[in-house]
């Protein structure tokens, strides 16, 4: 009775989100410019009007009340696990008094309007402040919604629940020598991998129709979906019927779009195979940005890098191509598609220097949230630890600290979420190949099914009803790790760079 | 003080119908099929909370303390314009009780629902029943909104305040003589003008192409707004920055896409044309639903249909389409567009038989509502009127009673409007070229700029300030009337016609 009337509160509070998240897709691709300024209205009073619901008073006392009703009830349950869940984000969303929230909304805005100057025009000193007041303001937000160990604790837990700042201490102290003399061992090796067929010119309508077509084959429903192109490609979903993917096109980058569709799709895919009875519900979506990740990685790595897949979509993309890939075979593409360069750019980084970009982000917002780095020195700071991990110098602070959008949006905490996608990635199909020994036979025969409904059992179908630790337990018998993630990069890099 | 309390609850408001109507576009022109449920569901959240926003007791309070503190201010200020808009929007909210307002949409639903299924199979049937439902809850409603004379003023009040049930009787009692006699004249004449050539292939993509060029060349501004293709085109906008027209293409129909996309640029000016100062108000918009439409039906028909625009577009047309205008000139397609066919469906109506169809439907409606019509009589009366006005019978019940979607949407009261657009595009037209005797020779030169800074100036600024009467009154120095429009019609028909 009580547990009706919350959800149908919930369900209200779901409905202004997934509005919101129309007008944001809109807004990434079909907006005209001049609808910037109405655009930011709206989607502030959806913001505030859904806020304002969800920390009402009478929220909380539903909440209450229906958890005196369950009592006892069988802590599996969807419905006690949509009382947990809803615990868990009322109890955070409470805690932040209305002043600070207006004016960490205030300083974003102004932010990033500094940033998006800031960045072409190499001009790190304007942005230092804001840097700094974001810093300030991040900590108080940490300080309210509190913290056992360290300050980042309480803003990992908003992305990447139940994980503390030394779970992802642990995870990179594990990778990080097996990466950087794994990166260096590739550097010294010279460069046996050339991608410049990636790079010929290739029609940007047939680039479209193909990667459709691929996000198609992985089991992505264009009658619960469809296909954008954005200036940064993104997953959105309304509702599990209707999950939508963008990706962007480049006439001399081929990979770039197919991979990108590959990526989001396989964020599309965890949200088409969320369970009808969980729409309108807190326990929708993801269990975590972590393992959200993990999703697209997969696919877009672990499957659409592998050497099967190619084998068995090469025919056809030659078909499509026939003049840049006339002198191309499978295995010379899929080579191309896993070269290695260390590179300052870290979306622009290939699978074994990703996590290096990370574990420097990571490094830096804890020496700048507990005191140890200030904002003038951070430069400074990113470029060394670039030298350590990658090797290399960026060329200036716009291919340097100012390259994320993050920090000027006020996201901190969010970067280790993209490693634990990585990681989980290779822990999953480490298990997925234990499962089903088929698996790398049945992806070079265009079979992605199998994979699939092994992702929908072991991941999809669970939304957020568990934390992502019990949930990577429950799918892969222990937890995360990191051994998975390098025996897979050592393996095939070994081997494609003679190492 | 109190004003600006309410302007920001109004904002909030207005925020959200805005979110609404991003949400409509999209289900119109982008959503996939498996996105309708979950759609419904979204916009029946937002506007309940809109509707629960704006009927609340404090939004009530709010009115009388900002009328308070403006008493005795200029009655030709914004401000007092806002106040008494809102006042008057007001009071018709919350004249209906939440248990009717339920009981109407559930009736819509499920009414909408059989009627879908109903017109193709020509099944009247089953719809009857629901025919009865909306009437008896329509009834219900004028009940409950008041009217002095007649029930059908309480809901003309809705999309053309001001304006009453004998107003529209007036306007129809002048016109229904001079058309159908001019209907009767040109069916004798035969059949002089020959639109075949309107039906030869049209390649979609320069269709589009074309038609952006139109509306482009109208002063429709692509910075604030953007045309997609939707199956039943309209026009419609989220602030006067962000205003998006549709139109359909079919391969073997020219002048559909290319009058559809000027129809809608004809509100989309209206719209676009609105005060900055407007924006997030219930000043912004149209004044009415009759003089919104007498801007689509000026730049469609007055415009659009006037042998000045082809003298000056058939040119590119013809260069556009090479071969289906190889053989035809600016003269014979301007007169294929100005074709006179009666037929039995109202969005195919040529400008001479058009508001017949309107009148039909004005009739019935009152007749069903003052109870001298049952529903299961309705057909029986449609056919029969569609004999007197038009001297066809329709061939069955799909192409006659069941062909509009309005009484399904319990929307009753509305079909005036189009008509009222009608007539006061033909009274301004009659007014510009009054002012600016240059007027056809610039539409001749491509110029359209006069035309639309005079609408601007008598119309579009502003917004919903005034009643439709007193709008038509500042504009054109008299009452809406029919005799420019009849005037319009008899000249530039006699002339195609040789009549």
């Amino acid at each position: 009775m009580m547990l009706e009337k919350l959800k149908s509160r919930l369900a209200q509070i779901s409905d202004l989100e997934n509005a919101a998240a129309v007008l944001d897709w809109d807004q990434q691709t079909h907006m005209p410019p001049g609808g910037a300024n109405a655009r930011a209205e709206q989607r502030a009073t959806l913001a505030t009007l859904s806020h304002e619901l969800f920390t009402a008073a009478e929220t909380g006392s539903l909440l209450e009340q229906a958890e005196r009703e369950r009592e006892g009830a069988a802590a599996e349950s969807d419905a006690a696990a949509l009382l947990r869940v809803t615990r868990r984000d009322y109890d955070r969303a409470i805690k932040l008094p209305a002043d600070l929230v207006a004016e960490i909304t205030r300083t974003r805005a102004l932010a990033q309007e500094v940033w998006t100057r800031a960045r072409p025009a190499n001009d790190y000193a304007s942005f230092a402040p804001w840097l700094e007041k974001t810093i300030e303001l991040t900590r108080r937000a940490a300080a309210c919604w509190g913290y056992r160990d360290r300050l980042y604790d309480a803003l990992l837990d908003q992305y990447e629940p139940g994980t503390t700042t030394s779970d992802v201490e642990a995870m990179f102290n594990e990778l990080k020598p097996g990466l950087v003399s794994l990166v260096r061992a590739i550097v010294e090796r010279g460069t046996p991998v050339d991608d410049a067929v990636l790079h010929r010119e290739y029609d940007v309508a047939r680039q479209r129709e193909f990667s459709e077509r691929l996000v198609r084959a992985l089991g992505y429903d264009f009658t619960h979906g469809r296909q954008d192109t954005a200036a940064h490609p993104f997953c959105t979903s309304f509702s599990r019927d209707d999950v939508r993917i963008t990706t962007r096109f480049d006439l001399h980058f081929i990979s770039q779009a197919l991979l990108a569709s590959v990526h989001e799709a396989g964020h599309a895919l965890y949200e088409q195979g969320c369970p009808p009875e969980f729409e309108r519900t807190p326990l929708r979506g993801g269990a975590s940005m972590g393992v959200h990740e993990s999703q697209s990685r997969l696919w877009e790595n672990l499957v659409g890098r592998s050497q099967g897949f190619w084998q068995h979509f090469f025919p056809a993309l030659r078909e499509t191509f026939p003049n840049p890939l006339a002198d191309t075979d499978a295995e010379r593409f899929w080579r191309a598609l896993c070269k290695v360069t260390p590179s300052a750019i870290r979306v622009e980084a290939d699978e074994v220097t990703y996590n290096l970009h990370i574990l420097l982000r990571f490094d830096l917002e804890n020496d700048l949230l507990e005191g140890r780095l200030s904002a003038a020195d951070a430069p400074a700071a990113w470029n060394a630890r670039m030298a350590e991990y990658l090797g290399l110098t960026p060329p200036d602070d716009t291919h340097g600290i100012l390259q994320d959008i993050h920090w000027s949006l006020g996201i901190m905490g969010y970067f280790p979420t993209y490693s634990i996608g990585n990681l989980l990635a290779a822990q999953l199909w480490e298990k997925a190949n234990q499962d089903m020994p088929e698996l790398p036979a049945q992806i070079a025969r265009g079979e992605f099914a199998p994979l699939l409904g092994w992702l929908r059992e072991k991941i999809h179908r669970h939304g957020r009803k568990y934390l992502p630790g019990e949930l990577i337990q429950r799918a892969t018998g222990e937890p995360l790790q990191s051994r998975s993630y390098l025996r897979y990069l050592t393996e095939k890099y070994s081997e494609l760079y003679q190492l």
